[in-house]
C-alpha cells in the first residue's frame, strides 16, 4: 500500500492491488496492544480506509488471490481475471511458521499474524483464563506481557534457551525474561513443546513432560517469507527463503535482474550491513523504506536501498528492549570476533521521580561498533536509532569515546551510560588485545 | 570535584579542594525542579557528602577564598594560609551577570546560580505569591515553569526577541514560548527591564512602561566566567572572557601553555567544533568531561578534549527543548550558509495512548549537518545526543536519508520524523541550489 499511495502522489502510473485480506493499510504491529486492551478496538489501527485508498485513484481488489504470475508476458492471473502490468511489485509479505506439534490443527490454537488472527484470538479469549504461547520472538513477548495485563494466566514457552534468542544476548535477555516473570508470567525457555492436547479444542499442552491447561494456545514460532507464487513464476528464492533483490529492489528472475519487476517488505531477500550476507528485514521502518525506494525507481530516478541493520524495539509491558546490527551469537555463526562493553545507568538523576534502570550492551569488531543492545522503560527507541547511525557511519571506540551527551536532571545523568559502556569496551579491548 | 575524586581513585597525588561554597558536589541543575517542589529538599541534590569525599582522603577547604595565585612558586594564597602545588587547576566556574538595572540591590531580588541562592529564594516564594524573571535563558525558562506549578503568578521578560535565544530559532522558540503561556506564565520579549521598584524590598517592576507587582525577583541574566583570580595571576583571559587552554585544558601564561596548570568547566574557554571560534561550555556534562581530561593528563596519559558541539536539553515544565551544533543566528554572525530542514511528527503510533507531538528542525551547511533543534514531551535528550554524534561524525544529508529508525507503536510511528526533516532540507537544498 506505501508504494501504491506513493505511486498517485507522484506519477500517472495506473495502480491495481491485490490482497487476500480483507483489510489493508493497518498496523499490525498494533495487534498485542488492541489484544491487551490499551488500544480500544481493531479499527483504530487502520492507517488509511480502504475508501481513502480507492478515493486516490488505488484500483482496490481485496479477498482476491492472484494464483499466477506469467512474467514473460508480464500479465498476473487472479480469482477475478487476468491483468496485465507494466511493472510488477511483489509484497506477499510472509506468513506464520507453526513448527509440526500434534495437535497444532485443535480449535483455540492461533497463529498471530494478521488482522484476522487477531480478531478471532480476541474472541477465543472471553472464553478463557489460562493461555500458552509458543514462541518468545518480538511477538511472543510483547502479547505475553499484553495478555498478562489483561488478566490472563499466561505461559510463555521458548524452544531455545533465553527470550528473544534472535535479537538479545543471553545477558540482556534475562533482563526481559525476569521482568515478564515479575510481571506474572510464567517463561519456560531450553524446552520444547511435546504436544497439543485436546479432543476437539484445546485443553493443555505438554511441555517438559508437564501438561499445563491452556484454553487458547498462540503459536508465535516465527514467520515464513511468503514466495509460492513468485517462486512458481520463475523468480528466484534465496537462501533466506525471500524473494532474491538487486540493490533496486527489482526481482531476479533466472538470473538476471528484471527492470519491471520489484520487491518489498518481509517477502524480500536483501543484504545484512555487517556479515555482508543475505537477509530478510522483518519490520514495519523497513518495508516503508522499501516501498519508498521502489516508488521512486518507478518514477524514473535510481533509487537504492543499501545494506541493511534492521534496528528494532519490542515493547515488552512498560519495558522497552531495543537492538540493531550484530548479537554476539550472528557474530560467532559469522566467525566475526567481537569485544562488548556494557553498563547499567539511569534514564534520570538519580534524585529525580522516575528515575529508571537503563542497560547498554555494545559490540566492537576491530574497534568499529557492529552491534548495541537497549533495555529500559525510555529512551531505548531513540537511542537505537542513534546506534543504527554510528554504525552506518562506521563509529569506533574512539569517536564514541568523542561523543559528547547532553544532561538534565528529568531526562538523564550527568554522564550517559552509554560513556560508560564504551569504556567498558575499551577496557575489554586493552584486556584481550 | 570530579577532578579530585578521579585522582584519589587512579593516582597517589595529595589533593586539596579550596572552594568559597558551603556546599559541594551537589547538582546545579536540579535547583529549580527543588524549587518546584518535585524535589522535595535540597540535601536530595548532594551527590556525594562532604564526609564521603573527605573520606576518599581529600583535604576540603569549604567557605575558603583563594586570593592569590602565584604561578612562578607555584603556591596560593588562601584564607586558611599558602599553600604549594605540583599541579593547580583551576575550576572556579561562574557567576551571575547582573545587569545594571535601577533597584538590583533591593531585598527579594535574587540571582540563581549556586545553591545558597536557591535556598535563598526559596525562604522568599513563602512569602511572595507574585515572581518575575528577567532572562529567558536556560535557567530562566526552567524556573518560570517551575515556579507556575509551585502556584505563583509568573512572568518571565526577556530583552531580545523570543525565549532562549542562544540555543533556539525563533520559530522553535515560539513553541516554548506559548507552552509557558498555557501553563499560566505570562512571557513579555523584546523589552528592556526599566527598573526594579521598592523602598527596601522590592515591590514591582517596570517593564516597557508597565508596572508589573511582584515581591520576588530572579535576575537570570546569564553567566559569566569566575576568572579574576586567574587573571590577576596573569594567566591568559580569551575573548569569551574565560581562561584559555589549549586541547588538554592546560592554561595559558603570558602566551604560553604550562604543563601544571590546567582549567576546566565554566571558567575555561575551549573551541567550538562547528564556527572553530572560542567558546564557554556551561554544561554540567562538558564539566564532567573536561573534568576526565584533567584527570588522565595528570595521570601520565595525554588526553585531549575536541572541539566541543555542547548539546544541551532543558526541561520546560513537562517539555523538553534540546539543542546541539549552531543555530540560524550563530550561522549568520559567523557568515556560515545553511539550509533547514523541518518536521512535526509523534512520540508513538497516532492510535497509541500518550502520542505527543514532536518538532525537529535541522540545520546544513555544505550538505553536512551542523546543528539541530528537538522539542517534545519525550525521546528528546537522545535524539540530541544522536545529532550530536552525528554531526562530529560529518553526517551529510545522504547519510542521513540512509539512517535506518527503529519502530514499535508504544514509542513511534512508522517512520521516524527524523525521516521527515531530513526530506524537507534536501528539498530545500535541491530549491535553493
Amino acid at each position: 500500500m506505501s508504494v501504491a499511495t506513493y505511486l498517485k502522489r507522484h506519477t500517472n502510473h495506473n495502480v491495481v492491488v491485490f490482497s487476500s485480506e480483507s483489510y489493508t493499510a493497518y498496523s499490525q504491529c498494533g495487534l498485542p496492544f488492541v489484544l491487551e486492551g490499551k488500544i480500544s478496538g481493531f479499527n483504530n489501527l487502520i492507517v488509511k480506509s480502504n475508501d481513502a485508498l480507492m478515493g486516490m485513484g488505488i484500483a482496490l481488489h481485496l479477498d482476491t488471490l492472484v494464483n499466477i504470475i506469467d512474467a514473460n508476458n508480464q500479465k498476473v492471473i487472479s480469482d477475478i481475471g487476468v491483468f496485465n502490468y507494466d511493472y510488477l511489485i511483489i509484497s506477499t509479505g510472509s506468513r506464520p511458521f507453526i513448527p509440526p506439534i500434534q495437535g497444532r490443527e485443535l480449535k483455540g490454537v492461533f497463529p498471530l499474524h494478521i488482522m484476522s488472527d487477531a480478531i478471532a484470538i480476541d474472541k477465543s479469549l472471553n472464553n478463557t483464563s489460562r493461555v500458552l504461547i509458543i514462541g518468545a520472538g518480538g511477538i511472543g513477548v510483547e502479547i505475553a506481557a499484553s495478555l498478562v495485563k489483561r488478566g490472563l494466566e499466561t505461559t510463555l514457552v521458548e524452544a531455545l534457551s533465553q527470550v528473544l534468542p534472535l535479537t538479545l544476548d543471553p545477558d540482556m535477555a534475562s533482563l526481559i525474561g525476569n521482568y515478564l516473570n515479575s510481571l506474572g508470567v510464567r517463561v519456560i525457555t531450553g524446552i520444547q513443546v511435546e504436544s497439543i492436547n485436546g479432543s476437539q479444542h484445546v485443553e493443555s499442552v505438554t511441555v517438559g513432560g508437564e501438561i499445563l491447561l491452556a484454553e487458547t494456545v498462540i503459536v508465535a514460532t516465527g514467520l515464513r517469507p511468503n514466495v509460492d507464487i513468485a517462486g512458481e513464476a520463475g523468480f528466484d528464492i534465496g537462501p533466506t527463503g525471500g524473494i532474491v533483490t538487486d540493490e533496486r529492489l527489482r526481482v531476479s528472475y533466472q538470473g538476471e535482474f528484471l527492470d519491471n519487476v520489484y520487491s518489498g517488505g518481509e517477502c524480500a531477500q536483501v543484504i545484512d550491513l555487517i556479515t555482508g550476507q543475505p537477509t530478510i528485514s522483518r519490520l514495519g521502518s523497513a518495508a516503508r523504506r522499501m516501498a519508498r525506494v521502489i516508488g521512486e525507481n518507478l518514477n524514473g530516478k535510481i533509487s537504492n536501498y543499501p545494506p541493511t541493520l534492521s534496528p528494532n524495539v519490542v515493547a515488552v509491558g512498560d519495558l522497552v528492549a531495543g537492538q540493531v546490527g550484530i548479537t554476539s551469537h550472528i557474530a560467532q555463526v559469522n566467525d566475526i570476533s567481537v569485544v562488548s562493553g556494557s553498563s547499567k545507568g539511569l534514564t534520570r538523576a538519580g534524585y529525580y521521580p522516575g528515575a529508571r534502570p537503563l542497560h547498554i550492551k555494545l559490540l566492537f569488531a576491530n574497534e568499529k561498533l557492529v552491534g548495541a543492545q537497549v533495555i529500559s522503560h525510555e529512551g531505548v527507541k531513540e537511542r537505537i536509532d542513534a546506534f543504527s547511525l554510528a554504525i552506518r557511519m562506521g563509529a569506533t571506540v574512539d569517536d564514541l569515546l568523542r561523543w559528547e551527551t547532553s544532561y538534565a536532571p528529568p531526562v538523564s545523568g550527568v554522564i550517559d551510560p552509554v560513556t560508560f559502556a564504551v569504556d567498558d569496551a575499551r577496557k575489554n579491548m586493552e584486556a584481550t588485545a
